[in-house]
């Protein structure tokens, strides 16, 4: 295959441009932008590549269709609301990792990423795929976000065996700094977030109108939940730490079998029977690990989901899309184990 | 005033030295403990301290009572409990950092650090004293946990207030590294821990016993919390996320305004307005910084609380319990502000 | 006595008012700026002091003099060279953090800042006073650089004792991120610099015509060295790792009686017998802790000297500079002990 | 092929398993140890390979020889001096990342590992073979330590052109921690060694001698070096920082082609024409990268290479010794690209 990818200069980009030329199926990966770097500014942009001779082609679809077999789109959110007709008219295959298609409903993508939203036909023609769970619908992917993909591995089971109270949903998700990608803010610059942590876009986090459209496909009754982000000195991980109130009364045993079965033929998803995941254990990796616990005298359902945001959260989860819309078997081009030091 | 100070080559231990020789009431500090390493193996345990001649006498209540007129001690738990019947007996002022006194029920001493408690009519004889809001009632103060010191600070406006359901208390508490003291353990080692961050101790922390103890004087009825302490990869620092459900429909302002008014003449509690505090915002100080949010959607209140665990946490939060008991004012030899870089 | 303090939202100047603030001979602190932030704007960038009710006045060098006893400037180079002037006409007592006094050489000024100096006679009215070894000349001092203390400290005793080979001189210097100020750049992003590490400005810093300046009055036949800089992922801290051959045959223990000969009788330069010292060991303080050795297969000497960049390096130098300017005992206001953890 | 592994639970070891795991022509790995945990003690020692069932086989030459093609030995220096003379006599195909076969001169071993070496016979038997130089002259191959490689790498060059005074050789090299293993230790401990760095075994490393064994292949009058071992709070990544004066007046340009020339050839080092390279760079890959300078004012050539010291200081030039043993084309398993963030 010949894969078009617009966008390696940023975290997702380069991860994905990496993950593309280790896949099996992929013959050459051709570089697209709408800006376009000199070969020595991109060189310096992506500077752990610098064996390569790397190009940036001007951006144009009808290149990319005549030249590629499917494109990635690793670009910022507001890009591809602007470029996607042209795929989506085609039925061309588009994996893209913004938040422009994720969300059907154009007034939630309008309040949350403050900018008009993609037409609503074309909204409605995109898959949001959480590549664990479900199988494309289309041959536009809207892979998930970060936040969202440790929450809805975290929760999706107990909505989907009604564990929980609906209203009781809280998370409190915490992340590294590379989620915010290479932008230069304040609490990006090392002396200011080393040492420290602090929450952020409380009940604001772009994320949430997402996570709230997939539950409510597991449970119509769904609303709403508390979602707090922290920031975390890390470079690189998200956890989900989730807590909801049972519906009736629970044991643990029940608690890790319900998650045990659901995630019983989902390669990478692990569930531990005890104790409970850390950052590193899934780092550099497509898995997401579970850990769970349920408080008899609180009774509350704890679980914690973690990630490699670069990875299952944006750049290996649209490979495993990718593998999916062309038929691949799902772990080609994912074997490599986490790196967990 | 002398000051004997026992276990100074810990975390907790330096951190008082250092702010015992910057108080302007205290003359002399002298050290003692139950093992005396030479003065080259003590000045090699702190070496931060290296032009200084520092000497360990060796442990006797007798001495310690003759010598000087107050003692801290900054020794591990199950110390205390051995040894302060002595200083109780004789009603020499104690202020313990250790976990032996903090209890009222042996019991849940007894299941929380597995081992044998103090004496019940000792215990009964301790004053646990969070300095920012009670006065020491007698002359052996617990010192208050860390843990505890920023989910108490956090929570207890809500209970006095009668603002929350009581069953509804979840608290995400963040730690780093430091709180964990001297000892060499996996967790923390470096290569594991940097770039890393897990739970552990889900609802079997010591510090939860005394956490329901202390809500319970303010709301009687209060049974229980969910709490979840979280490592993130700092040396200092806790952060206590809370989340609560309202009794009755409430707005941010007036979930503020409770704060605001609980805390308004306490110099060592800053009520954020808006917005939310980081952990370097309070490092190497004794203040609590609060901030708060109320989420209309989920009906679900979120405080944030952050301390510096080795200072409010453990050794400024000491000395602020010093002063009380001494009757200093309260600001005396802690006026030092944050270092926030 | 009453402070000016101009550019308090620098991480010098946020730590040079903190330092004043614990000085027991400053009465008051005002803060004048050029740019004059709103008080919410103020408090915002400087979040750690945020129970402190902070203003800053418009810049006035006529109102400086008429109100306060003392300017500190803790701005960034090209400010002073153009600002001085009138202090220094008026001999009113300016200590300057920044770099605009501290060559007596236009022509190095200007290769090195790559900006206009300032006149000639100004510069010549300035003393470069490093503050453990001098005695200011005059009433405009020029604090000095954060990589040239630390380097001074640990090559001055070596050229005093006319102990190297002049040619020989090669320091390997390594600074963590606060040096660079609060300056967004690619550099200083947390997910570029954590778990890294890269020389930069090597043999092109600005501290280079400093250092031989300086050591020139030690020895005038001194011409340069081999100066690399080299970022580490740490907050604060420059470890200079020197090295030189030695003129003839030396001991390790003639090596250490050179260095501690030369510092007896100063209070914030330790010299260790054995071993080598780490950042943390003065972290937060004044210090300078120096280590050595002498190896004679390859005939090396090796001096590690370690400082906090913002303290010894910049904001404690300052006020021990203050100190000596006005007459207070040497150690007024730099008795806190390093926070080595 | 079938691998046998022993050491699998170390940070080389685990690394080594990843790798051999997606190495093309291995078919099957088999684990080895003298202590054989149980399978769930494995499984926690190797947590994020949680979804794989390992097993480690009791140690023996026997089984190893009969059931496997070649064995990699990721075990501390002692082991190997011990274990390693049934091999040799078989001529059975070894990689041995340990020190015990780097030396060929006992008494150096003797001084610097302080333990016993192994027969003299065996060591003159194996091959000490730094991947990117050699090619391996008999079955046992002892694979060069982390340091060394670094430091050959950026030296080799020097020496081979004859372009330095041979007494000029100063190394500041600069490590990680997880170069030192998973054992537990002062300096390992996060509240220690976060926000620190200090020198360590200065002149007194265990790779000084293989250093010096190998440039004396390349100029017999080499004597010895400089070698400092600094400490940096990162998990990964080794930086050598050379320094040399040359022979004869130098240029920037005939020192960069020197090296380019060098390498010109050898796919897994890379030579910057500009600038320096950062550690993060070689994270996680096989590269080295190298940088260079040459400052005209103190007549000093200034060499920094940086590499991963579990990869190419380690595991994946164990990779590429096997890859040369093997007869499989040089990069077979190693194509993966830096993660540089």
């Amino acid at each position: 295959m010949k894969i078009a990818l617009v966008g390696v200069t940023g975290y997702t980009g380069a991860t994905l441009f990496k993950l593309l030329k280790q896949h099996p199926e992929v013959d050459e990966v051709r570089l697209y932008g709408r800006s376009t770097p000199s070969d020595d500014e991109l060189a310096a942009l992506l500077s752990g590549f610098r064996h390569l001779s790397l190009h940036i082609h001007e951006y144009s679809s009808v290149n990319i269709m005549q030249e590629c077999d499917l494109v990635f789109f690793a670009t910022p959110a507001k890009v591809t609301s602007q470029l996607a007709l042209d795929f989506i008219q085609a039925d061309f295959p588009v994996i893209d990792l913004s938040g422009d298609f994720r969300l059907k409903d154009s007034a939630d993508y309008e309040r949350y990423y403050q900018a008009p939203a993609a037409p609503s036909q074309a909204l409605q023609a995109a898959s949001y795929n959480l590549a664990d769970l479900k199988k494309p619908q289309s041959n536009y992917i809207a892979n998930p976000g970060c936040y969202a993909t440790a929450t809805l591995l975290a929760t999706i089971p107990l909505l989907a065996a009604d564990l929980i109270d609906l209203d009781s949903l809280i998370v409190d998700a915490k992340s590294g700094l590379s989620g915010a990608g290479k932008k230069l803010t304040t609490s990006s610059h090392y002396a200011y977030i080393n040492e420290n942590s602090l929450p952020y876009k409380v009940n604001q986090h772009q994320h949430i109108p997402e996570i709230i459209q997939e539950l409510q496909t597991w449970q119509p009754a769904f609303k709403t939940l508390q979602f707090t982000t922290t920031l975390i000195p890390v470079t690189r991980g998200i956890m989900a730490s989730v807590y909801a109130k049972p519906k009736k009364p629970l044991s643990q045993a029940e608690l890790y079998q319900t998650f045990a079965d659901f995630y019983q033929d989902k390669p990478f998803v692990r569930v531990l029977k005890d104790g409970f995941p850390s950052l590193k254990e899934v780092a550099y990796s497509n898995y997401t690990d579970i850990g769970l616990a349920y408080d008899e005298a609180s009774h509350t359902i704890f679980i914690c989901s973690v990630i490699d945001n670069l990875m299952k959260g944006a750049s290996s989860q649209a490979i495993q899309n990718m593998n999916l819309l062309c038929g691949f078997p799902l772990e080609t081009g994912l074997t490599a184990l986490p790196t967990f030091f």
